[in-house]
């Protein structure tokens, strides 16, 4: 058993769940903070630690190009590589390489591109995403999809979800016979232990049989642009595929909030109730708990750690510019209600003056804060639904084997 | 008394002591890492404590451009605005101002110059220096003094340290009048103790009575170029002035490291073996060590944060660059005889990574490194003097009331 994902409560629709994972204990509803290139941008580790992050995003793409997947699996995967103990999850590279728009080439084998940093020629199909997401060595993989972009018409968006569905089950297929080189058990003489156990949380290969038997898990992922009878379709051809998770990705593309909306509500009721649902690169803090009460497990966004990095910060008296010469001279803390590293130690005027003085610092403590913020929005959310008190005993769903 | 200095041990020049000063304890031969515009670049304040630094510098010149004295004053001083509890030195400005090169003009009233930030025009006289410095509030202030430039003639260094000397004879007139203005006690209601009373080490200002009694210390700044009797002369005339601590000036300006070393050689006889003596803008760690061994007691430097900025790494085994593709799978620490957070948690191949993709989190760990290594430097230095046995018993030896 890879993937365990047992609900504790429901409230209406949102579901209060432990999502069991190789690594560590993941309690859902979630937001995932995006560590792009091995790292969580400005912030050292163990300040996820102690926001009590239980798992972060790697991005395959990024990955892939540097410092490229056959090192990390050498160094004994992206936990070790990174030393990061707990859950992570890869996305497939797909949107980045969508991303890319003049420099990719979509053939029905894969698509074809050149890299951002160097213009050196690539091939990514779903066996390679695979293979390069098995030698990263996440918790969680993602199949490789086409992430539809917006707007689309009907015709288009048919088109690409088929090459979506097809890539499903070319990714199902290689991730199954070859989930196992996973580089978890990699012995590496006199240094395998550099970097690791520091959290001990929830992590299952802590145990005298190590990682013996745990394997990573690959969710499906759902498109159709923004078609409801497309959206359906992908979501049961997918569910038929058997998959321990499902995403529901294509969204976050430009389309207006609305619309996300009602594609997330449109495409939920298509999911098993007793695996996890994951929604791709959203969002706004109001956003994530609307999503989580309405049934999402699962979230993830680089809007808190980049919207940090500029200087905005998500507070519970709303959002802060710690540009603003407002805040040149306030003693107060970025949030009274918040008691993160940065708001327990610092004030608004010394943020404000590190974001003007150009000072580094100013990256690594307001991202501390706004992540602080977007985890302590999902504890509030899971609080919730466990205080309605619809008790879900003690139905464990195994998702995977 | 706002300045003690107890030498515990000598070894031949070389002396182990304790410097009391308002807010810290700090152990002496120490090396003060440089904070330029209220952060130690890339790096949290907790680290700092973590590592005990005791003492952390700031750059005059640079508060005084952004966020401005004024406005530090009305925040309760450097220590409340950035958060840092234990000791700070500020430097005078002249440094940076004599820097500028083109955009200076000196007169014997004070230095006229154009900010690098936006050519705004400023005036910097002793008395303006001694009135920003009091505003800052650290626990050593440094008298305002032209840095001569190298290589300067006979007659140029001639003026250049007797311009030297009547501003510091102003410096000491004005800070005298005027240092019970800094801004210690300042009440902010509500939010006085925001950020404060992280550390506790030797904080004199925790006691029942705060502050009450304890000022600012002002340190000469001796001068001279490269001439031996300008440096004595400098001295002696400084000497005389009575300041609780001596500085040698005017050095690391491009001479030959054989030069430095010979002119700190030649001036610390004509320095009060009883009052701490600190050389500033040195060094590499084995010029630190030389120079603790010939009896210097404080130094600084720009160089152990901005190298380590550039993945250039000090070690038990020598300078690192850690961009080196020779590092790329290296599982080991950047230093195996070093237990700092980075070499605790990190490898050479991850470090290597953050460089290579230019991730933020490359400074961070690598400056934590770099002031580990040059604090444990002095560390180890400071055993050796005190393994000496050449106990200096109770020779309390006061420097300033």
């Amino acid at each position: 058993m890879s993937l365990e994902f047992q609900i504790h409560h429901t409230d209406g629709a949102a579901r209060r769940a432990t999502m069991r994972l190789p690594h560590a204990a993941v309690e859902t509803p979630v937001f995932m903070p995006v560590g792009t290139v091995a790292s969580v941008k400005a912030l050292p580790q163990h300040f996820l630690e102690e926001l009590d992050a239980r798992i972060i995003l790697g991005n395959t793409y990024h990955l892939y190009l540097r410092p490229g997947h056959e090192l990390v699996r050498r160094m004994g995967g992206l936990h070790r590589f990174m030393s990061w103990d707990r859950a992570m999850l890869t996305d497939s590279g797909g949107f980045q390489v969508f991303s890319l728009n003049e420099l990719r080439k979509v053939k029905e084998d894969g698509v074809e591109f050149r890299s951002h940093l160097d213009g050196s020629k690539h091939f990514f199909s779903p066996e390679h995403s695979m293979e390069v997401q098995i030698a990263l060595g996440a918790d969680i993989c993602m199949a490789f999809d086409e992430c539809t972009e917006y707007p689309a018409d009907y015709a288009r968006a048919r088109q690409s979800l088929d090459i979506t569905l097809r890539w499903a089950e070319r990714s199902k297929k290689y991730f199954d016979e070859h989930r196992h080189e996973r580089p978890w058990d990699l012995h590496i003489p006199g240094v395998e232990d550099r970097g690791m156990n520091h959290s001990g949380t929830g992590l299952r290969g802590e145990g005298p049989d190590g990682f013996a038997g745990l394997q990573p898990n690959l969710f499906g992922i759902v498109q159709g642009g923004m078609y409801k009878d497309l959206r359906r379709e992908s979501a049961e051809r997918l569910v038929e595929m058997d998959f321990p998770g499902y995403a529901i990705g294509g969204l976050s593309v430009g389309e207006p909030r609305n619309l996300t909306l009602e594609v997330i509500a449109e495409t939920l009721p298509y999911l098993p109730k007793d695996k996890p649902r994951y929604v791709m690169g959203v969002g706004f803090p109001d956003e994530i708990v609307e999503y989580a009460k309405m049934g999402v497990d699962m979230m993830d966004c680089v809007l808190p750690t980049r919207a940090a990095r500029h200087g905005m910060l998500f507070t519970s008296e709303g959002r802060l510019n710690m540009k603003n010469k407002q805040f040149a001279e306030d003693q107060g803390p970025v949030d009274p209600e918040c008691d993160c590293p940065t708001c327990r130690r610092y004030t608004r005027a010394y943020l404000r003056h590190l974001m003007v003085a150009h000072e580094p610092l100013a990256a690594t403590l307001n991202t501390l804060h706004n992540l602080a913020f977007y985890l302590r929005t999902m504890e509030k959310v899971r609080a919730q639904i466990a205080a309605a008190k619809s008790d879900a005993g003690t139905a464990a769903a195994p998702a995977a084997g």
